[in-house]
């Protein structure tokens, strides 16, 4: 089965790139050939996100259809948030909580939206619907996306399946969430290097 | 809860008219508050479905906006398929088989798309994903709208989930899919009537 590239929007958060990760993943484990890759860097919260459950980035592209025929798109839609060449691909799967807006196909796909908090609380639900099981790495990365989401459960757009994924994401990461939230997001400000420069 | 109305296509199949009637019972069982309509009259095929299996033709509606603030929208998306005055009310939830075109929203929404030969097939798991049991009417709906869009399993839109689907539903509902399939699409042709108009 020829590859395809699973990724999230433009100027990526922890939801864009662990969200990929833990999708592609699951689409891995369902016998597809994926890989999960970026649209930029990760910013300073996605990369202690990411050193904190082992993973390294995701490689960053700008362009795919000179690498795949074919894509999954986590945390975004919109044509405008993706690769610049997004037209030149075939979208065969997009799981997000955004509105719909510009997105058409030639094509039928596989398309799983829901208003939730966080684009891996509905990745969460796939996991169990499809009963594939969550390593606990795959849960951290998940968690820490929900978390940033989410602002620890604190956002307007938290619903009850973003608290209920959290903490069963955080009990298969072997992490306090709560503890490990604020760790995060702290990092994501980065107070630090910001008072220096200041 | 204020009431929702779930829908099918312009010129309905059996598609759009029992999976519409399928899907409000479920989410009635999740606890929204919703009516199955139907955007024009069952054809012959579908009224010889709804009377094998007890249910009365869904209310004809050709706009939405003066009855109801939201809808839930199946087999199809796309608003030039849809109510005249679609872009008048809030769509919330949509499943369907077809490409995505021209469907965009203001807000983020439930949407679950799959490539199969059915929208029943994909509210068939969603049944299964929600732990809701499927009444023997309800089943015998879900499969004749199969049956109609995979023409008993023999389109190439088949896929093997759709037969998965269409087995399990015609033991629940007690038929013999293959005869009573035979039979519905049969009414559909509506051969005697055409032989004695020609
Ligand atoms: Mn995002
Ligand atoms: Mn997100
Ligand atoms: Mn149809
Ligand atoms: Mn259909």
């Amino acid at each position: 089965m020829e590859k395809e590239f699973v990724f999230g929007h433009q100027n990526p958060d922890t939801d864009a790139i662990g969200t990929a990760i833990a999708y592609s993943y699951l689409q891995n484990k369902l016998g597809y050939n994926t890989e999960a890759v970026a649209l930029g860097e990760p910013n300073d919260e996605t990369a202690y996100a990411l050193k904190k459950f082992g993973f390294d980035a995701p490689q960053v592209v700008s362009t795919v259809a000179d690498k795949v025929k074919a894509v999954m798109l986590v945390d975004h839609n919109e044509p405008q948030q993706s690769s610049a060449d997004i037209d030149q691909v075939k979208v065969t799967h997009v799981v997000d909580h955004h509105r719909i807006m510009n997105f058409n196909t030639a094509d039928p796909l596989y398309y799983r939206a829901e208003p939730k908090g966080c684009t891996s609380t509905i990745v969460w639900k796939m996991f169990n619907e499809n009963h594939v099981e969550i390593p606990a790495n795959i849960a951290g990365i998940m968690a820490s996306a929900i978390i940033s989401d989410t602002l620890l459960l604190k956002s307007p757009t938290t619903t009850p399946e973003d608290k209920t994924a959290l903490e069963a994401l955080a009990k298969i990461a072997g992490i306090d969430y709560q503890e490990y939230g604020l760790a995060m997001l702290k990092a994501g400000t980065n107070i630090a290097s910001k008072s220096e420069e200041e």
